[in-house]
């Protein structure tokens, strides 16, 4: 079976937060799950939340903006800044949680695309913050299930447009 | 005298630069220093450096690129994009230098705007970049005296804009 562990690296005192992934899917069928609002809806964050676009434009220079909601109504909001997006290769860009008590409080994060052998990609993706702070409150929130559980999404996301490009017969 | 000793921190092993400066100048006159495209041109940089903006949108989720230039007619690039700016608070955005082997080195900076008693301003600038090796790089590029040059210059750029505000006998 291939690896799908996800391995988040976040060592005591530093100031980032680097993650791991591979999936079993090309990497130019990953960047667009990335990068296309219909698809990055269908799987990032956690399951049991769905996902609203508020706006999404992947592009250097672009901004988005996403609102998670749980069965009970519960809301949680995100935004950021694209600074770079290089197809098929990577994207780096800011992000804040909304939910926080006061605003400001924002990472950057850089997610590498790497191609591997027999259609699969690596995903490696490091975060930093302003201060230990922000990032250990971040670790705090519990975002290790919810970013596990959106790749476990991503997997899923990947088998379906992977039968939808199966030729027919 | 009032202080203006501009302070650079860059602990070793560590993601993150922290400069604070001192400013004999009310706050919103700072303000308007980093977020007016002919002000900001007047100031940033090192001395013997002429500024061109390219684009400069200070606003959440706006961008920003500027070329400078030195007698010799060479031209160094820079361009990033603003994930939030709170009037006379702070400025939150990234930053890059484009004149690297490579693009994607990229470093995220918040700069706090503290009032200081007597009409004066504090700037507590955190920059943090996605690994060691990008911070020690940009630290060894130079920087620190071209941001000193720089702050000198905008305490020029505050004297002028005192005498024009100075009202008429």
């Amino acid at each position: 079976m291939a690896e799908k562990q996800t391995r988040i690296s976040a060592e005591p005192g530093r100031l980032d937060i680097v993650i791991e992934r591979e999936v079993d899917a090309p990497r130019e069928m990953v960047f667009r799950a990335y990068t296309e609002p219909e698809l990055y809806a269908q799987w990032i964050g956690p399951r049991g939340l769905s996902t609203e676009i508020d706006h999404f434009d992947a592009r250097n220079g672009g901004s988005w903006r996403l609102i998670q909601k749980d069965s009970e109504g519960n809301k949680y909001a995100f935004h950021g800044v694209y600074h770079e997006v290089v197809p098929n290769e990577r994207i780096i860009g800011t992000f804040e949680f909304e939910g926080l008590p006061e605003a400001g409080h924002v990472c950057l994060e850089r997610t590498v695309f790497e191609e591997l052998p027999n259609g699969r990609t690596k995903m490696v993706s490091t975060s930093v913050y302003l201060t230990g702070k922000e990032r250990d409150e971040m670790l705090q929130s519990g975002m290790d299930e919810g970013v596990k559980e959106g790749y476990e999404r991503l997997d899923e996301l990947m088998d379906r447009l992977k039968v939808q490009q199966r030729p027919a017969k």
